[in-house]
């Protein structure tokens, strides 16, 4: 995988870069839309494509190997064939779903035994299982198997924890050795530094999994309940560590704002189901703050849904519309509400990006911090 | 309105025309997607232009007054305005969802007292207070407030019910005469013969219906559970007294064959939700019969969802991956569904105008029929 910095911003550690697989290009800082099982809730692939305009997608290991089932996905010739997406997919795991979704998982040095949520029949993921799991998905990038700790976490148990997700680690480096891709393009793989929320831990992490020289690293167990200044110190210790050169993943965050901190903190890579969860909840973000549009305030606001028009629901539909589709339960709703917080999501970093390349980053996003802090 | 008939089929009583309105030209037959609170269910407005291709669609009065309410949509400019769509609509009177949806509906000479649906509240509807809605929705074409009796129908209900119709009718004919249209563009009205499953009723519904010398007509109270013989048997007596020069409604049907097999009875127009309910229940209408996608025969079949490729999603999705949506409860599932049944029946009802033109529509019918009539 081949990683190019075009620019290091001088008053912050932003950077701005391309990642390339072989699906294609992935222009950093990105923001990667969650598509669990083999779709981006409501979403059409085009739409993704054209609209939202998605360098890369994000598929869940867990809800993937639960249905449609990896035989399927392999039957289908992987997941990009499966689903009809032709640019990069990166999967989790699977740990992050074992540990919040099902029950009564037990975790143990060998894997975690784990009921469905589905069905509530019992499963086994181990550091192998997982990397055989995602050979047979298919994605451009795939994750290592480790566990997420919970916030708060006690020390001790953060310590312990981390120290098995060094451990699976290994072993997942070594089935991948054994075990080259089942198709015909290259797969990149990225460890995830743990540690909780304790700096300690998260330096040792660091070094740990920077020594493994992989061409890319995540930082996991953020953005689990952690207050965002916790988060960020978290990150701040992690990245004056990790390879400079490779790109970093953050997983699971977060909020515009978030995304906007992390990546003057040198994140390139984030993934959330914000952006189209609370858009179901009809929770629209918008460059000068938040949007309720079930209020009804916007009952006869027939003014565009967001007079910045990044995509094309957001001037083809009123406000006053889209509150009506959400008063009425209609399902369009959620459906355009899904397409402008992805649009918005990737529009936030691309102009990121533009900032970064311009010189200008820090003080851009000073003033985009304050304009979304707000309710509009 | 103007409405030019191009040619009747020699073997049939099938027609092939062209219907203008303010918003655009109709090509006949022509099949009415069913846009009940101002939108078709998990469908853009974009969708039912370029894939479905939809020269007009049909919104819910009843459903339109309750939510968003008609000084919302006075507010928009009319219906076209607020859901941003620009081809014609077709408004329904409200008359059959106040009978079929409503709780404690009371129906008068004067009109008739309903409980929403929604939240209980008492309203009532005149053939007057019909019209007056219909104005500041704003469809190019607008319909007669009726009784829709319900099937099996007690004969002097019918006859009694039929003659109220009538004399609603002449109620509205004279609102719309003193109440011009609201916005800048014509509005066309189409009364409705009613008279259940009685021979003798329908004709003389047909006759005073005809007598109004409206620029269209509707059949009403059919497809309301009456086997499908005894439709064609009413729409057969009908469409022999009503002008041959004006367009031809038949409302509310129904299946691909229906459609078919009512055409060749000279019916003009349709409108259903059966190719959206259906849908979303993952029921999907091809050529070739009918797919239940729920089924797992379809788990492992990667062929395209319609190797005719009608609409786009037809070729782009795999059976297989539609299958999985509906399995994991995805909303894509339904609206992949809902697209591809509109397409279809948008194709079918243009292939039907392709052969009247062409002069070979009875063969042609007769094959489809034959072939629709199948569960792959
Ligand atoms: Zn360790
Ligand atoms: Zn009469």
């Amino acid at each position: 995988m081949n990683f190019t910095i075009h620019q290091t911003d001088t008053n912050s550690s932003a950077r701005a870069g391309t990642l390339t697989t072989d699906h294609g290009q992935i222009e950093t800082p990105i923001f990667m839309p969650v598509g669990t099982v083999a779709s981006v809730k409501g979403v059409h692939q085009k739409e993704l494509e054209n609209d939202i305009n998605a360098d890369i997608i994000l598929g869940n290991t867990y809800h993937l190997y639960l249905r449609p089932k990896t035989e399927i996905l392999e039957g289908a010739g992987g997941l990009h064939k499966f689903m009809n997406w032709h640019r990069p997919i990166l999967t989790d795991s699977g740990g992050y779903q074992v540990y919040s979704l099902s029950d009564n998982r037990k975790i143990k040095e060998e894997g975690v035994k784990f009921k469905s949520h589905i069905d509530g029949s019992t499963h086994f993921f181990s550091p192998e299982f997982s990397m055989e799991i995602q050979r047979k998905i298919g994605a451009d990038i795939i994750m290592a198997f480790d566990e997420c700790t919970p916030y708060p976490c006690e020390y001790n148990y953060a310590r312990n924890s981390m120290h098995m997700t060094h451990r699976w680690l290994e072993r997942c480096i070594q089935y991948l050795k054994d075990h080259p891709e089942n198709y015909g393009f290259k797969q990149h793989f990225f460890p995830i530094v743990q540690g909780s929320t304790y700096k300690d831990l998260r330096k040792q992490s660091a070094e740990y999994i920077a020594g493994a020289g992989a061409v890319g690293n995540a930082i996991g167990g953020l953005s689990v309940g952690e207050p965002a200044e916790e988060m960020y110190e978290m990150t701040e210790v992690v990245t004056a560590i990790l390879p400079k050169d490779k790109p970093r993943y953050l997983m699971g965050v977060g909020t515009p704002i978030n995304i906007l901190e992390n990546i003057a903190l040198g994140i390139d890579m984030f993934d959330c189901v914000m952006p189209t969860r609370n858009a179901r909840n009809g929770m629209l973000f918008t460059a000068h703050g938040t949007i309720n549009i079930k209020n009804k305030k916007w009952e006869d606001d027939f003014s565009p849904l967001d007079e910045m028009g990044i995509t094309t629901v957001d001037t083809i539909y009123s406000k006053a519309y889209v509150r009506h589709l959400f008063a009425a339960n209609e399902y369009l709703g959620k459906q355009i509400a899904s397409i402008h917080n992805l649009g918005f999501y990737l529009w936030l970093v691309r102009e990121a990006r533009k900032h970064i390349l311009a010189g200008d980053f820090a003080e851009w996003k000073q003033m985009m911090v304050r304009q979304m802090d707000k309710r509009l």
